[in-house]
C-alpha cells in the first residue's frame, strides 16, 4: 500500500524519539515511509523529497528535528501538505527552547503544525486524526483511541481505589 | 455551504487577532464558521460543540486563546478532528510564554497543531492544507497561495533593487 | 467521616509527589478522598467531579498535573469551591515551566490558587489553613505545625552548634 | 462589619492594580480592609498584621507584591490564614518572572495561594470562594458570578452572531 | 567592483534593521551587494544564491531573519563561505528569542557565525574584520575603526567632565 | 576573635553550598560565625539576629537561600550592614531562577548583593573585599588572593604546554 | 575630599540610569567621582583604573553596563576592593536578561556584588552600607535612611486612609 | 608552519569541550595553536595575547569561556581579527544561558563571531570557512567537508532502509 504519511527526522539519531510516531500508525493501520532528511547536510534530497511529495500520493509529513531545527519549516515552505514539526531535546539543545521556538514560530504563510517536545507519538496520532477526517473508517479509529485512552484511566482508578495511595508505590 | 472550518477563540477580544483566520480561508474559498466558545466561562456549550463538531461535517476546528489557554487542549480531548491552536498574546499574559506553552505541550494521547504566537493567519493556511490533502481543487489553491508568496517577493526584490537600499525607507 | 478535601491529579503517574499532600492532611486530621480525574483523557468525569463537589461536602479541591495542565483551571470553572493547583514537573515537561505557567495564569473570573512546582505538601497546607479559617481547631493545628517547623529549626540549629560545621558533612 | 479579608500591598504605588480586590469583594458583599504593608521598609508592622491577623478575625489576607515580592511569603509565615499572593509586574521587575517566582516557589511548610501576574480580580474571587465553602451565601454569590461570567459570553456571541465578524472591529 | 560581501535578508521589512551592515561596509570602503532571499518564500532563489556565492567571488555572506529564522543556516548549508547570522526581532518574534535560537543553535558542521539581535552593524564589521584578515589595507581600517570607538569616548568622558553629570541630561 | 561575618543560611541543608564560603574567610584569616536563620521558619530569630547584627560587631553579613528566597533581602531590611545574597539552587528550585530573582531584585532603598548561583565562595570573597577596603592587611590578602589565582592558572598553562591538548585528558 | 566611591559606566547613554546611584551618595554625604570607563572601547583605561583605584584611596567600585555587560567583572578581576555591578536594560539587551547574568555569574574568586536591574539607586546605598560598616557616622545614615523609608510609608498609610481607596487614583 | 588559528579558553576544564576546535582544523590541515588565557585570572596575559595576536600573523582566534563569559568579547575589543566565541555550559552556569549571552549580546562596534552552545567543533569549522575564502585550497576542503556529511548521512538512510526502523535499536 502506497504510504499516506511520510515520517521524516533530521538525523538517524532521532529515531528513538520518532519511531512512536510510526508505532502509533502502524497500530492504527495507516501506511507509512521513515526516511532520514537532513535540511542541512542534505539540502537536495530534502528539496527533492518536499516538493514530489504531493504527487508521491503522501497527505501529511511529519518532520523531527532538534536544536536550530530547519527541517519541518523549510519542508512546509516546499510542499501544500500539511507538514507536522515535532521539537527534539537532542543533545546539543538548550533545554529543547531551541527547537520548539525555530519549528512553531513560522513566518505567515508557511504555517507547521507543532507538537510538544518530543511529542512524536502526538505526530502520529495528529497525522491519523487529519486523515480520519477524510476518510470514516480512520476517523472512527481516532475516536476509538481517545475512547480507549478514557478507559484506561478508568481502570486506573479502580486498581488505585482498590490499593489504596498507600500502597500504590510500596 | 456546510462551514469545513470551525473557528472558535475563547473570548470576543481575540477576534482581531483570530480573524485573519477567517480571512485567508474566505480567500481560499473554503466555507467556516467563527463564533466564540469559553472553556472556562463556558464549558458546557465548550463540551457541546466539541462532541458534536464531526457529526456536523467540520473537517478541522482552529482554536484561539491566551494566557492558561485550555480551550485547543480541552476541545481534542473532545473530538476525533485536527484540532488547530492558536497562542493569543493576551493582555494577562506573560510575553505570550503561557499561551504558547499550555496550548503546546499536550499529553500523549491529545495533540494539538500549534502554530505561532499570534499566528491566525497561518492557522487559516494549515487548515486549507489539511482539507487539500483530501481535495484537488483546494490543494491546488494552497500549491498557487505559496507560489504567489514566492512572486510577491520577487516583485519586492525589484523594486528595491530598482530604488537602491538607500533610498527605501527615506 | 465524610470528605472535606479532594486530591485530584491528571495520571497515576502523578502519585508519588501527589501523595505528600494526602500525607499532610492525614496527620493534620482532616479527611480527604484522593482520585484520579484527567481533564483531557476523562473529560466528562472530570465535568461530573467538579460540578458536583460542593454538594458531595467537599471545601477545597486539589489539582495535580504537569505539562499543558489543564485539570485545575478546568476544574475551577465548574465549581463555585476554592481550587489549588499543583504544577507537576511530568517527564514531557519543559522544566516545570509549561506546568506552572498553564496553571498560575488563568483568565479573570477563574482564579486557581497555585502553589510551588511539584509543591503537593503545600497544597495540603494551604488546603487545611483555609478549613482551619473557620474550624478553630483545624486552625490551631495549622498554627501549631508552623510552630513545630520553627522549633525543628532551633534543633538542628543546636546540632549544627555542637558539630560544627566543618564536621556537619564528614 | 469586621473585615472578613485583609487586602494589603508592598507600596501604594501597588493600589491601580490592587484594588480590582476591594472592587469584586465589594460587588459580592464581603467586609474588608485595605492597607500597605511593606516587607522591606516596615518589617515590624509587617509582623504585627500577620501576626495579629487571625485573633482580630480575618479569614483570608491577599497580599501584593512586585519584584523580589517578600510580602506574600512572610506573612503566611506568621499567620495561619491562607494568604492569596498577587504578583505584580512593577516597573522594576523583570517581565513579572521576578514577582512571580518569589511568591510562587515557596519552601514545604509555609504555601502562597498564588495567582496570575497582576490577577488582584482573582485574589479577590478566590478569597470569596474560600468563604463561601463555609458561608452558603457566599458560596452562593460565587456560584451566580461564574454563572453570569457565562451568561456574559453568550450574549457576546448572539453579538457576533448578529454583527458578524467582519463587522465587529470596524 | 564585484561585491566581496552578500547582504540578504529575509524580507524587505528587515532593512530597517539590515542597512546598519551596509552602511558600515561602505564606509570602510568594502564592495557589497543587498537584496532580499527568503528560505521559505523564495527557496529555489536562496539554493542558487547559497550555492553560486562562491564562485561568484563573495567572500562572506551576511544573512539576517526574524522569527523561525532559518535563512542563515539553510545558506551555510549550502556554501563553504562563512555565513553572518542577524537575528531580527520581528513583529511577531518571541521577544527576539526565537529569531537568536534558530539562528545560533546549529548542528555539528554547518556553523552561523551569531551576531547580537538585531546587531546588523556588528555583522558588517565582522565581515570587514575577516577579510582585513587577509587583506592588509582593510585590517588596518578595522584597527582605525577600533581606534575611533576609543577616542569618541575619551572625548565624551571629557565633555563629561566640562559638563559634570548633574547637567547633562537636564 | 569576635566574628567580623555572620554566614546564615535557610535551612542545614544549604550548608554544602555555604560552607565555601566559610572555607575562604578561614583561609584568608577573617573571623566569622556560621548559623542558620530561617525567614520563614523562625522569622522572630530572624528579626532578631538581623537588629542586632551591627551592635554584635558584625561587619558584613553573607545569607543563603533557595527557592522564593526570602531571606537576604528581610535581612537587609532590617540591617544597615551590607548584606551579600547568595542564590541557591535548591532541590525544590527551578533550575535556580526563582532563587537568583528573589535575591537580586530588590526594591529600591534595600539592596542586596548578590552573587552567582551556588557563589559561596565569591560571597566569601566579596566579604573579605569589603573588610579589606578599610583594613589594609585583609585588603593585601584580597591582593594576594587574586595574585595567586593568575599563577595557578600560569602553571596550569606551563602544564598544558608541555603534555600537549591532546593528551590532556586521555 | 578625596572620593570614597568610584561610579564608572560603559557609556554615557548609561548616565540617566547611573546618576541615581551618584545622588544618593551625594545625599548621604559621601565623596564619589562619576566617569565613563569602558571594557570594549576603552580597555586600557579600563585596566588603569581598575589596577590605580585602591591606591587612590577608593573604598568601593561601582560599575554600570548593559547586554553583554563586562565592565563590572573585568574591572573586579583588577583590584582588590569590592565591586558593585549595576546590570542597564540598555536599548540591545533582551529584556535585561544579557545583563543580569553576564555581571551575575562571575567565576569563583572574581566576585561582583550585583544588584536589581537599573538598580542604581541601591548601588549608591550598598556602596554607603560597606563604607558604614567601618565608619560609624555614616553607619548611622544609613540606619536612618532605612528608617525614613519606614516613616515615609508610614506617611502614606494615614493618607490612604484619608482618602480611601476608591479615591487615591480618581 | 606559524599557527593561522588560535584557539583559547578561560580554563584549561574547558578543554575537554574545546578541543574538539582543535581536532576539526588538525583534520582540515590547518596550523594552530591551544592554550589558556583567562579574562578574569590573567587579564595581562589576555590584554597581550590579543593585542598581538595579528602581528604574530594569527588569522582567526577562536575563544571558549563559561558563566559570565568575557574572554571573547574582550579579546574581540583588542584585536582587528575575527573572533569566534564558544559558549560553554560550565558547571557554575545557569542551563548555559549565562554563556550564550556575554558573549552574543556585545554592543556595537565589537562583534563576536558566536557559534551554538559548547559548539567547538563548528568554531573551529568557522575558522577554516574564513580562512578558506581566500585560501581556494582551504576552501576546497571546506567545501568537501560538508560534502562528506552529506555523505555519511546517505550512507546512514542506506543503513537505515536495509535494518528497518524497528530493528534499528533492538
Amino acid at each position: 500500500m502506497d504510504p499516506k504519511v511520510g515520517i521524516i527526522m533530521g538525523s538517524d539519531s532521532d529515531l528513538p524519539i520518532m519511531q512512536a510516531a510510526a508505532e502509533v500508525l502502524r497500530s492504527l493501520g495507516i501506511s507509512f515511509e521513515l526516511t532520514v532528511v537532513s535540511a542541512h547536510r542534505t539540502p537536495v534530497r530534502m528539496m527533492e523529497y518536499a516538493t514530489k511529495a504531493r504527487e508521491r500520493g503522501l497527505k501529511v509529513i511529519i518532520a523531527g528535528a532538534g536544536g536550530a531545527a530547519h527541517l519541518p519549516g523549510m519542508v512546509a515552505s516546499l510542499t501544500p501538505l500539511p507538514v507536522i514539526g515535532v521539537p527534539i531535546k537532542s543533545s546539543n539543545s538548550i533545554d529543547g527552547w531551541d527547537s520548539v521556538l525555530s519549528i512553531l514560530q513560522m513566518p505567515n504563510g508557511i504555517p507547521v503544525a507543532t507538537v510538544a517536545l518530543n511529542g512524536a507519538k502526538n505526530a502520529g496520532i495528529l497525522a491519523a486524526s487529519i486523515i480520519g477526517s477524510f476518510d470514516e473508517h480512520i476517523g472512527n479509529q481516532v475516536a476509538a483511541y481517545k475512547k480507549k485512552l478514557e478507559e484506561e484511566v478508568l481502570v486506573k482508578i479502580e486498581n488505585l481505589k482498590k490499593q489504596g495511595w498507600e500502597n500504590k508505590f510500596d
